[in-house]
Order: structure tokens, then sequence, then C-alpha cells
């Protein structure tokens, strides 16, 4: 499971400080995670399981700033899978020069959407999420 | 139907320029509008009998420029009951100075959920959303 | 001027409705326009005479709805060019079957960022404007 | 260093799901920190020495879901003060019930604007940090 997306940074993303705002990365995060599961067969298997994604923890480092003009790198890439969790690794840089911008980690349960319950993790779901 | 609402603006409401940005005060409007009708009973009212409010126009003039810490005021008025469509007024003031930031005119539909279709604005419904 | 763009509803634009919200589609029109104009040439010619392009109206009918996953095609079009004002007509079609979704029209002024006051457009800058 | 904001769940607050977006949580969370700085002495006092305030990094477990109409109780709580970093722990829950619906962690430096460096948290901006 690895995707890469680019986001050009434009005047609406910024905030006080002509830098992009906080909350904007996390969306940007979320953006890159949708094109790797939505636009995958990944997706579209585990919904047609009856699963939703379901973040548990976002953790998101703030290391550089990344400002109008700038094209943003976003690097997903799969960290850990666990019994009932797949932690997701999110880098974003800054083109240009490759600097790191934020380093994120992301936490999401598969939810199966008849009990509401957060699934086992078994050796099929496992093996389909890491092909991506 | 009257209503104001207070909204105090922040860093991360404002873009490149050090304004608050246009979408936002799109959502500005919006937090306006939920406030008259979701915290009244013309709101609850409506939904009971199966309606959905549907924006079908906004026309938004940007007057003045906001900045970090203003308190804007937020007036919404009723405009216009039609056959179909509702329009609304909503203006942006300063409330320092009561300089006018946007003027706004809102249009909505009442969508029978059911059918999809707007409704037809019956005398019944005229008078309830004229009550706020 | 003339500029298309394309952009994929994810799950983070929708609302309650399960449609993409009304503040979000202002985004995706004002992501529409930073394409056309920070992109290219015309746009660095502007800012290197000291203009910022402001937003003063914009009116927006909402004409059909979009779902998550499908792709809108935004195209952003010249409609007049005034003695102080520009007027862009800006559409969102749904991809897959070219129904339009959004009908807009924006009207932003030159403001000369020395004296805060709108650019008189001479007859230079309509011809480099229109080129686009 | 304690405050407390109410937010009401609105429509446009909401995602596919029909549960509040992760990336709006960040936001709420920074406005409850706005509002316990900029609303105060404290932010005025660190702005007036030239610091601004920069957020390093953000931790959030999303708990519980939020629905529309909810009040949410925002609590901003001063966790730690370190060496050149301040982590504030902020809890989100649902006034009807107080389940707890997000638990962050976020950590933010004072950059001196003119050195753009992170400032050395002293006993004198501990103390002032710690009144609020």
């Amino acid at each position: 499971m690895k995707g890469e997306i680019e986001i050009k940074v434009r005047g609406y993303h910024l905030d006080i400080y002509a830098h992009v705002n906080n909350a904007r990365y996390v969306e940007f995060l979320e953006e890159a995670r949708w094109a790797l599961f939505d636009d995958s067969e990944v997706g579209k298997e585990m919904i047609s399981r009856g699963f939703a994604f379901t973040v548990v923890n976002i953790n998101v480092s703030y290391l550089s700033e990344a400002r109008v003009n700038d094209v943003l790198v976003i690097i997903t890439d799969l960290k850990k899978i666990g019994n009932k969790s797949i932690t997701l690794s999110q880098k974003i840089f800054c083109k240009t020069d490759m600097k790191q911008v934020v380093d994120a980690e992301v936490t999401f349960v598969l939810v199966n959407m008849k009990t509401g319950k957060a699934a086992v993790i078994d050796e099929e779901i496992r093996s389909i999420i890491s092909q991506v």
C-alpha cells in the first residue's frame, strides 16, 4: 500500500501567518488517503464487504512551513497492520527541495457497517490491504 | 423570521490577504441560517413534515474587509416567500462600527424528501415560516 | 481567458445531505480561478504590477447534486470586462453525463496594493486579461 | 490555564458518514485555543513580546461520534510546560451525556517573530502562561 499525490498550495489554504493552516493539512492527508483507497480496488473491495474506514487517531508533526504556490508531495505508506487497526505513515514534502513539511501517522479501523463495531483484521483482509 | 448571531474572526478564518476568505463567509451565512431554523420550532416543524431546506442560489457581495478579532454580527431576515422558494436577506456587519461587510441574498426551496421535488409553499407553510 | 480543471468529490466534501456542501463549491470555484490566474502569465503580470485580485460578488446557482466519487469539470470563462471590474462565468458539470451542477458568476476588481483602491482597467490591462 | 467553550454541531460540519469530519474537529480545537489565548490577557502579552503561537504537533484520538445538533463541550487545559514547548490537553465531550468524543494533545512553541526561532520558555513566561 503506497500512494503519492500532489497538491498546489493556494491562497485560500493559508491562515493569518500566511502558512498552510493545521486543519487544512489534515484535509490534505485525508485527500491522499481517499486517492489511495477510493481510487483503487482495495477501497471498493472493503466497501463491498460492508466495511467503513474510520479514523481513530491522527498524530501530526508540523516540521516546516508551506507557502502559496508550493507544490506539496504527499506520500502515504502502510506502516502496521494490527489485530483490529491499520496504521499509515503519511509524509508531506515541498516538491522544489523535498524538504519535509509534515510527518503524520494515521490509524484507522474497519467498522462493520451492520454491527457498528471494528472488525478483526484476518489473514484475507490483511493480504488485500497489503496489496495496494 | 429574523435572527442575529455573532462570530469572532479567528486566524484560521483568514486567507493570504489576511481577510476572511470568501468561502468562509458562505459558511458564516450557513451558520446563521442553522441558528435561525434548527434552533427554532420552525425548523423542527418543517423537518417533521418531511422537508429538507435546499439552497438554490446565493448572491454575496463583499463590501468591506473583516480582520482577525473583529466580532461580526450576522442578521438574517425574511425577504420574500414565493410560490416555491423563499429568499432570505443576510447582512454581516463589523460590531465595533457597524460597517457593513457582506450583503447577501440566499434562496432556498423546501424539498419533499419522499419525492425529491420542491414543494409548493401553501398558505399554511407560509404562515409558519413567517412566524419565526 | 478560459480554463478547465477537474475535482473528484470526496467524502469530506459532503454535508449532512450527502451532497457537496455550498461553501465547498465556493472553494472549488476559487481553486479553478487560482488554476487559471496563478498558474498563468496573466496572474504573474498582474501581481508584478502591484494588483491583488479581490472578489466583490459571487452569484451561485445550485442546479443539481454532486455525490461522492463524481468527477466535476469546472469551466471558467471571461464574461465581461468593465471599467473597474471583471466578471467570470464559472460552470461546474458532472463529468459522466455533463449534467450541469453549478452556474456561477464571479466579479472581481484589481486592487492597487499601494492605494488600496480598485484600479481602472485600461486598454493595456484589458488586452492582457483577454489573452488568457 | 483552562478554558471551556461550546460548539453546536451543524449539517455543514458533517461528512459522508453523517459524523463530524476529522479536519473539522481540528478546527474546533483551534477555536478553543483562540478563545483561551486571544480573548485573554495572556495571548495579548505574548503577542506584545513578539511571539507567535506555532503548533508543532497534534495528537487526536477519535473516541465516539458526534451528530447534528449535538452540543460539544471543549475543555482546554495546560498539561506541560517544557523548556521550549507547551503542551495542552484538549477534550471534547457531548454535552447531553458528557460522553467523551475526542481526546487530544496539542504542542506548540512560541516563535520569536524577529528571529523565526522557538523561544526558550523562561520563568517569567512560564508564570504568565500558568496564570490563565
